[in-house]
Formats: structure tokens, sequence, C-alpha cells
């Protein structure tokens, strides 16, 4: 295998990249090549079935570009169909919920933690699951929130509307009086000012896609795989962004949220692979 | 060509189920075979390119179903691709668009005609373009309403949010004056009282799912294609349900809309097609 191959990254479509941008952030030596499935986005209300469809064929065309380990980037690819991709591959497949459920964990006093994500990722209970298995006696509470997806994609980051159907979806968790609230979708972190006013300062919220970089560095590293020689890169060599659908969304939201200016996002027919 | 032969109709996913619902009301006669692409929905803000070959791959589906005619219920794959499958197929294949506009353009009285939808079918500029060659001179000003879709998926259509959201995308429209407005999307229809009370009396709503039947009835007649044997049939031959991802959510929403209850939803691989 080659250290100097890149880090593979996918996800529905846009939310991903806010792992990237945590993978550029602490990994700067590293190379990715993200896939986004904009032509099907998104997944959250798909069913388990067409998840997993989805995901190994992303996964095989992830693997005709040589990279060297693949990071699901999306809550409800990795609810769904982690484990199924994981045993079909030869290389590291890590995925976003066992690092945020990690860090939840460790940042919980009282024992009770809150999950919000999509209708997909709560219904699939995979967050509790790794939680209890992780913690055994975590009370762990989720609830789907449909609408921020859509509302951080209309860019209502602020706004009167975001905070009511926010409050509304998170009183049954402060009800309960969880701790640590994951923000179970990679959206999520766009709106976290809103759900930590509403949440209050007592209640630590844990951002996945920052923990997901943070055991790919730890896995990198154990492996002796981490790229010696990437550093020096130009930026289109090092980045590759390929899409299902070339819709100017992508390219915008990815300009809002990464550093540097994403030129070069490559369309390709993912039903082929 | 059999005149007992279903009408195809397909949308993105649920939303054409209100056109079914008006064919179902108005040509109680006909059988239907719908196909909704619930593993890749929503179209509505997905490029003009993906949605001609996802519409290709759904009317290859719909004529292995042996259809004698298309009805293409949604109006972002009305907007790009009614055109390019209507110039590849020897069967009659009519929009939801047309319909409408012709409604709006004899609705009007002033000739300010506003119309709203998804990204898709704004951007496309298709129902100016329509609305002005029935009737040159007309003003027409678009509008996209991108979360008026989740609100209505979320059951949100008497809410105060939806109340508030709609005042914001429907303020640019008052302020032209319009006398008529389309509801350019298939879930708009659920939002009617909403929408209805911030336009006022004055502003007369066109329905192009209605519309639509209406024009499906014309064409049939003409064509002496009427079924004159669906009567009768058991509900479950007359009325069949595909779709591309099974999830709960389509026959949740279709039970909730149409007459009667939809008990045997078969979900099939459309990229086969």
């Amino acid at each position: 295998m080659d250290r100097n191959a890149p880090i593979g990254v996918f996800d529905s479509g846009i939310g991903g990249l806010t792992v990237v941008r945590e993978i550029m952030r602490q990994l700067p030596e590293e190379k990715i090549v993200y896939f986004g499935d904009t032509a099907r986005l998104p997944y959250g209300n798909k069913s388990k079935e067409t998840v997993i469809r989805f995901s190994r064929q992303i996964v095989r065309f992830l693997k005709s570009r040589g990279v060297k380990a693949i990071v699901v980037a999306c809550n409800t690819a990795s609810s769904y169909a982690l484990e199924e991709v994981r045993k079909d591959e030869d290389i590291p497949v890590i995925g976003v919920i066992n690092a945020g459920a990690r860090a939840a964990v460790s940042a919980t006093r009282n024992g009770k933690i809150g999950v919000i994500g999509t209708e997909g990722t709560i219904k699939s209970g995979t967050y509790g699951a790794v939680l209890r298995e992780m913690k055994p006696g975590v009370e762990v509470f989720g609830r789907a929130c449909p609408l921020f997806v859509p509302l951080v994609e209309e860019g209502l980051f602020h706004d009167s509307v975001t905070d009511e159907i926010a409050s509304r979806y998170l009183s049954s968790l402060k009800e309960k009086y969880i701790d640590t609230l994951v923000l179970g979708c990679t959206h999520y972190p766009l709106l976290r000012s809103t759900v930590g006013k509403i949440m209050g300062d007592s209640v630590t919220l844990v951002n996945p896609a920052y923990e997901t970089a943070v055991q790919l560095r730890t896995l990198l590293a154990s492996m002796e795989m981490g790229n010696d020689e990437g550093k020096a890169l130009p930026l289109e060599e090092k980045y590759q962004f390929f899409v299902s659908d070339l819709a100017e969304k992508f390219t915008d939201f990815a300009t809002a949220i990464l550093p540097d200016e994403v030129k070069n996002t490559v369309q390709i027919d993912i039903e082929e692979y």
C-alpha cells in the first residue's frame, strides 16, 4: 500500500465538506479525493438498502482512484452502510459515528447524551448502540431534525425561523437534562451557535467532523501510513472533487466553507460503478 | 395502440400523487401506472442534464409496462426534460407546465402572472417562455421557494413557520401586483390556503395538477383512446405504484392524499432502465 496515496472521503452531497475541512486543517500533508453524490442527495430519508447500494458504488469509484483509506463523511451512510462496506474492503474504512460517539462518552458527566440527525440516522439507532457499547449505562436521547438541512442550504444560519424550528426540535432533549449533544449530521455544525444558544452553556456540543479527522490522524500514524511528500503539492493535484451532478450549489458551498476556492469539480456517472 | 392500456405518470417522488389524485377524480375509468423516483428525489435542485437522464430511464420503465400515454407529473422534469423525452417517443407525453400555463393565461386580467416552484423550475425559465408564447405581452415573475417541499413533507401545512417563510417568498410577487399565481410544484397545492391568505382574494391560484388531468381527458377523447372497460377493475389492478426506494414516507403520503389506501407499492431498480 502506498503511504502517499490519497484519502477517499464521501458524502451524500455537500455536507461532508465539513469533514474535508477538518482533514485539511488537521492533516495538511494528506491528499484527498472527495465524492459528493449530488445527483441522489439527500440520503437522510432513504431506506437502508438503498443507502448501502449507493455507498458500495461510491466505494468502488474511490478505490478506482487508488485511495489508501476511506472516510464515510455522511452520518446516514455511516449508520446504515459502514459495517457492510467495511467487510468487503481491504483498506481501512472509518465513519463519522464512532468518532463522534467516542468524544461524547468522554465529555458526558451525567451519562445523558442527546443525538440530533436526519430521520435515517436517528431511526437506525446506530448512535445509541455505539454509545451504549462504549459506555454501558449511558442514556441516549435521539431527535430527528429534518428541516435543518434545507435551512442550512438556504443559508438561514442565523434567522428567527431557524431559531423557532430549533427550539421545537430541541425542547424534548432539554427536558431530559442531557449534558452532551452530538451534532449527528454534517450540516449541523453550521447551526452550532443556534443550537448552543438554545441548549445553554452546560451542554457540550460534539462535532463528529472534527473527531473524525482526529481519528484519521491517529489511524494513519499507527499504521505508519501518513503522507510524507504531500505538503508541497499544488492544490488542484492535492484535492480532487467529484460529484454525480454538477450543480452550482456544490461549488458555491465548497468555496464558502473550504479555505481555498474549489475550481476543478469533475462530474462522473456513479451508476456505472 | 390499446385504448385500455394504462396511463403512465411519473414524478421525482411523492408530489406527483397530487396529479394522480386529479386523474383518479376526473378520469375514473383510466388505469394508472405511477413511478416515484424516491431513491433520487428531489429533482428541484439538480442539473438539467441529470434530470433528463433520470427522466429517460423512467420513460423506458413506463413503456415496459405498456402505457398508452405518459404524464410528467413533476414541474422540474417538465421544465427540463419534456421536449427531450417527447422527441424520442411514439406515444403522447404531456407535462404539468403547459396545462398550468394555459389556465394561467386564461385567468389573468392584467397580464401579470406569478410562478412559484423549485429552483430548477424557476431557473429554467420554462413557465415564462411557455406563458409568453401563449399570450405575447404577459409579464411573468418567478420565485423559487426551496423550503416549501421540506415544510410540506414535515406536515407543517398550517403553521406559523410556514406562514413566515411564505410571506418572505411571496413579498416580491405581491409588489408586482400579479393577479394570477401558478403553484408550479406538485407539493404546493397542499399549501394553497397559506399562499391564498397571503396573496389575497384578488389573486387567482392555478393548480397545474388539476389542469393536467383536464388536458389528459381532452387528449384521450380527441384520440378516441379513453378506457372503456376500466371502471369495474379491482383497485390493485387499476392503480399500480412503483418506486425506486421503498421508504415508508411514500406509502404514508400516498394514503394521506389519495382516496383509497395504497397497499402494493413495488420497488424497482430504475438504474437498470
